[in-house]
């Protein structure tokens, strides 16, 4: 099974505005794998014309939202549910990151338990009456000074975060292109060393090693490809030639 | 000293289209505190009153914003730079995540080493000449079937990232100290640049392009101190002197 697609909570909004922003968060939810969009009473109706264009593809997850009329009937085949919200509202309700929201998600996964999320309209946010349905708040931990995140970006935040927490195996992103090997990087720098003795760059004894170092050390942070080392080498060549020339 | 607030990197906006994306990336930064906004040549020119309507609020990021004509100046003043791109290019230069991205942000801002995120124009992403200026390229992990991250939606999830960095165990042990800035690379750079040209390099009208990138590249991913900028300017003169004696 791919864990990473299988921890796909509902992404609930209740009650959109606009259709571009419906759009937006669809986009939001594909570019981390999420699919499953609630729509509760959107505004202007639903199918909406106006969330093609903002979605930008995403075009998938607005053709499978379901459209449903009330909060209630979104989360109801779900067992663990948060209402996101940028301040907590003085409820007695456990407040959480989007970290520990989605250890939550992840472990109610795992006891096959379906989780929800839910994004109140653009202006005012969730309701109170959506707030006490849910079993924790989520809040992100924004500026206080400047808390305002539009519906796409809460989306895309937890989307991200969901997607974190299941892909820490695969981040090993580090790759490079046909790296040279070190009898590639030794021969380099045996040819850049030459022509340095030749055209008198180490001058004091005393500094010498330590600039030789400094050369190899650097030879090798550059992580050069096999092109590259060829290229350092034409350079090398090209400045020595008028050397060469007189030599 | 409020380590959180004070890891605030250059959001470098490189040629970007709508004033409206603009006001978006600055209330996106502002949500998690960020406010070094560098703008490189907007298609519309600057200031543009379209920004601040979607900026909700955020109008002292953009009325700070530092508007360059070029990425080169944009990063002078910075030693660590990464450039945001959906997809590797093909070019050996470190890929990292965001949270590998923040981690290397943290150790520079430890050692006053400012850094900056390169983000490219809304429709056609970065171009490989900026690409090449940075220190490793920026890939947000996204769907691999729907990669399609927008300006603002980039933007957050760095200055998210960030503002999540005081609850990880930072155990890299890179050190910036005394790291040379863009500043001085670029005068090496076009050291070394000049001295090819005098020494008949660049032959290949056609391949000139991609051997002055690569030479970029290897500059860059040299990770050079400001002593080892110096030791690389007496090497070009070094093996260069022998052309200028007969020149």
């Amino acid at each position: 099974m791919d864990q990473k697609n299988s921890v796909s909570p509902a992404f609930v909004l209740v009650n959109p505005q606009l259709g571009e922003n419906i759009g937006k968060a669809a986009r939001a939810m594909l570019n981390f794998g999420q699919q499953d969009m609630i729509l509760v009473s959107p505004r202007d109706g639903w199918p909406n014309a106006s969330a093609f264009p903002s979605a930008s593809g995403a075009d998938q997850v607005l053709m499978k939202a379901k459209l449903v009329d009330t909060t209630r009937q979104a989360i109801e085949n779900c067992g663990l549910v948060f209402a996101s919200t940028v301040r907590p509202r003085g409820m007695n309700k456990p407040i959480v990151t989007p970290k520990e929201a989605v250890q939550m998600m992840v472990a109610a996964h795992r006891d096959n338990v379906k989780s929800a999320l839910l994004f109140g309209p653009e202006r005012s946010g969730l309701e109170n009456d959506d707030i006490i349905l849910a079993d924790a708040i989520l809040t992100v931990p924004v500026n206080p000074d400047f808390g305002s995140l539009n519906l796409a970006q809460a989306v895309i935040l937890m989307a991200y975060e969901i997607s974190q927490a299941l892909d820490r195996n695969l981040s090993d992103t580090n790759s490079y292109i046909e790296k040279a090997s070190k009898k590639d990087l030794f021969g380099l720098i045996d040819h850049l060393m030459a022509d340095l003795e030749n055209t008198g760059f180490f001058r004091s004894v005393d500094r010498r090693d330590t600039q030789r170092r400094m050369i190899f050390n650097l030879v090798q942070n550059a992580s050069m490809t096999v092109q590259e080392v060829q290229t350092w080498r034409g350079i090398i060549k090209s400045l020595s030639r008028g050397k060469s020339i007189t030599g």
